[in-house]
């Protein structure tokens, strides 16, 4: 099965990273304002359009399964995989568990690289562009 | 085998994006600012870090194959796919053939993203952010 796979470095400790991916307040500052929900392990994470369950989060790894929101999305895992190397926090990310490589998967993955984005100037510059002001990627999105 | 796959939508017309993905100029536009070399069918494109020799250039579909740079590439397919659809261009990206998904391929994902991005800013606002002056994803990108 298809996954979607990004890498970013971000000049920040782990620990602010990890943060960002394991509280409300910092998931809204990335990815979408009106998070809401328990963002800790067991917990379930509302995203408005999605809703996410969260199955890990200790230092080096945060994941989620979806379990409510696009149908080509419930079911996938999120994963975020944490290390400190050459002075910055590498994000490896992986969406997995796409069914096929549809075209909203393409549309998914543009987008999550933009909102990587988002959460390396969350935490290098002090704000972030979460939806609704994210970057849009075609015109009416 | 893994693909990265995205997908943008652009405000201009399919001739003037099919234009910057086969033409010395229009690459040199978004991607790779010192791009030289053939653009068209059957041609080889030198983006100086690697090249790519030209195995289509439909205006529905720009394909290329990697003939050297990173071994990770060589032999690897990029395709573009162009159609219009709710009044903007909607290019499909395909970066295909890579034998594992590593941690370069993740890095690359969302590089294309951000060289995507650039092509549509071209396109949409006159001027892309191709390499050396393109978005950094991490820490002495």
């Amino acid at each position: 099965m298809p996954d979607i796979l990004h890498r970013v470095g971000i000049n920040a400790k782990p620990e602010r990273v990890h943060e960002s991916l394991t509280t409300i307040e910092g998931l809204r500052g990335w990815w979408v304002s009106e998070t809401k929900g328990d963002a800790k392990p067991g917990g379930t994470i509302d995203f408005g359009f999605c809703a996410m369950k969260v199955l890990e989060a200790t230092p080096q790894r945060v994941r989620w399964r979806c379990i409510s929101g696009p149908p080509e999305w419930v079911g996938t895992e999120v994963t975020f995989d944490l290390a400190w190397k050459d002075e910055q926090t590498i994000v490896l990310f992986k969406h997995a568990g796409w069914k096929e490589p549809v075209e909203f998967m393409h549309h998914c993955s543009t987008k999550w690289a933009t909102f990587l984005l988002s959460l390396r100037d969350l935490l290098e510059k002090g704000s972030g562009t979460p939806a609704p002001h994210d970057v849009k990627i075609h015109v009416g999105d």
